[in-house]
């Protein structure tokens, strides 16, 4: 039996990669299109998808990892909708049914939930059992790989909201979340980092005290992650962690909070094998999109 | 097919409830038994379950929910294996070399993830998607239940040991975890109530302070548990929990740290229905070692 091609989708906040790919991954077209108004925007994805069809042949499922908030239960009404959002005109809208008229099964996730489907597929994470994949940009999420599959449960995990240690004395900044304030994206997200110093990481002249800092926080989220998920490895990528000397201090963050209270060969002295980078860089989020076409079209029974 | 009886093992510190029950949970015979060293304990669980054989018929299936920490993993060499631990004698006891003469299969999680899973059965976590379970006693701990089965990645969950917001001005008590001193498990739990108060919880003249300090700690973790699992539904149980004021309190607290940003049905208003109590009380332990007896039955493919 010959496999379908797929479709995907990474929307991210300031473009769409979009691309058709055949069922091992290997991508056959690819455009990037900039994110307007879901009105602009979704008519170029349909003809893109209908343009690519007819070149290279009949696509059996599409995959979509999305900004989100976003509805991940396929069995629930909401499955697809944007939630709640900032960027003008998304808010409500539900990919499924801008896809429909293509006449295909449709999947979607969290942009991070793909991301971490990608990494563990074919990046740093591949072949374990479960795996905690974090991006630090302008927000910060975590996708959890448990056995081939993105874990949730009534929506996707919200992994930047949690609350971290912040000492006041030490970082007076107040954060920059609309909710929380001093929550993890609060306080270590790029937005945070450019609001607290002005500039990246990156561009600060001494940046051993930012960097210590941001590092402790993004600790506290590994922290939780180990102790509430036991993953194999945690995968750390995203603007931010391109600063040198972030992960290291990470990882050194981590093993002290985590005290030696658990021992276990996964969790290497210094952590450099349990806190990596992403093996995919920028292709991770299409990597897993392009997986979650497959499986649509694998659980839809069609020709794929 | 007449399915066969199962044993059941709920292990704690201070004793051990053994069980003969029907797989589909009522039990035939009970005993209690004092946690002495394993030498003493473990000969009394293996002649209990062949005179309750004797009488009831053959078992398909052991399971055991145990104090920990202790190999969950199926597949590793360590199943079965209790880790370090103060209690003499029981670092590196394996609960299947200890019932191998019996020739059962046999399943082994931990003792909160065993609670877990007879609260999702029969108990207050009755057919949700996702049940995380909570047990807040001398220790604390988490069990989280996905779509049946308790999660873990290469270990157990260890969410007793989680870091929370620990503002010593308002509470100078350094906390008890040997390896974390202030971790949830070191300022929250039974243990650390009776190092700060010198009493428990229940016991207080003017328990306000201490409730608010104590249910602020366990929203903490509520919290974590929210934006890294997504539960439908979150038990806190233990005896801890049965201070009046408290769950109140950690709904209120929970409530507050969420801050609003998470809106979904599940979540009520004043989270009554999302933040409960236990259904089963004490049974949930052994309740929850059943159906582990009956699963490594099933797996098995005996008679059960």
């Amino acid at each position: 039996m010959t496999l379908a091609l797929v479709g995907a989708i990474e929307a991210g906040g300031t473009k769409f990669v979009v691309a058709v790919a055949q069922p091992g991954g290997a991508i056959l077209e690819r455009v990037r299109l900039p994110t307007e108004a879901p009105g602009q925007t979704m008519p170029q994805v349909v003809a893109f998808f209908r343009a690519a069809a007819a070149r290279h042949g009949p696509l059996g499922g599409i995959g979509v990892g999305s900004f989100g908030p976003i509805g991940t239960d396929p069995g629930a009404a909401g499955y697809g909708t944007i939630l709640h959002t900032p960027k003008p005109g998304w808010a409500g809208t539900n990919y499924r049914d801008w896809l429909a008229p293509l006449g295909l099964p449709v999947a979607v996730d969290t942009d991070v939930n793909a991301a971490a489907l990608g990494e563990w597929l074919a990046g740093a994470g591949q072949g374990v059992d479960t795996l905690a994949y974090t991006t630090v940009g302008t927000g910060i999420g975590t996708g959890v790989i448990h056995r081939g599959r993105p874990l949730g449960g009534f929506g996707h995990y919200e992994a930047g909201h949690i609350r971290v240690a912040h000492d006041r004395l030490r970082d007076p900044f107040g954060g920059v979340c609309p909710y929380h304030g001093d929550c993890l994206e609060g306080l270590a997200s790029g937005a945070a980092i450019m609001a607290r110093h002005g500039t990246g990481l990156d561009r600060l002249a001494d940046p051993a005290e930012a960097i210590a800092l941001v590092g402790g926080y993004l600790a506290d989220l590994a922290v939780n992650l180990v102790l509430l998920h036991m993953p194999d490895r945690l995968i750390f990528g995203g603007g931010v962690m391109k600063a040198p000397g972030l992960i290291a201090t990470l990882r050194r963050e981590t093993e002290r909070r985590l005290g030696g209270y658990l021992v276990h060969p996964r969790l290497d002295p210094g952590l450099e094998r349990y806190i990596v980078g992403p093996g995919l860089g920028d292709l991770a989020g299409i990597t897993g999109a392009i997986e979650l076409g497959c499986r649509a079209a694998r659980e839809a029974g069609g020709p794929g």
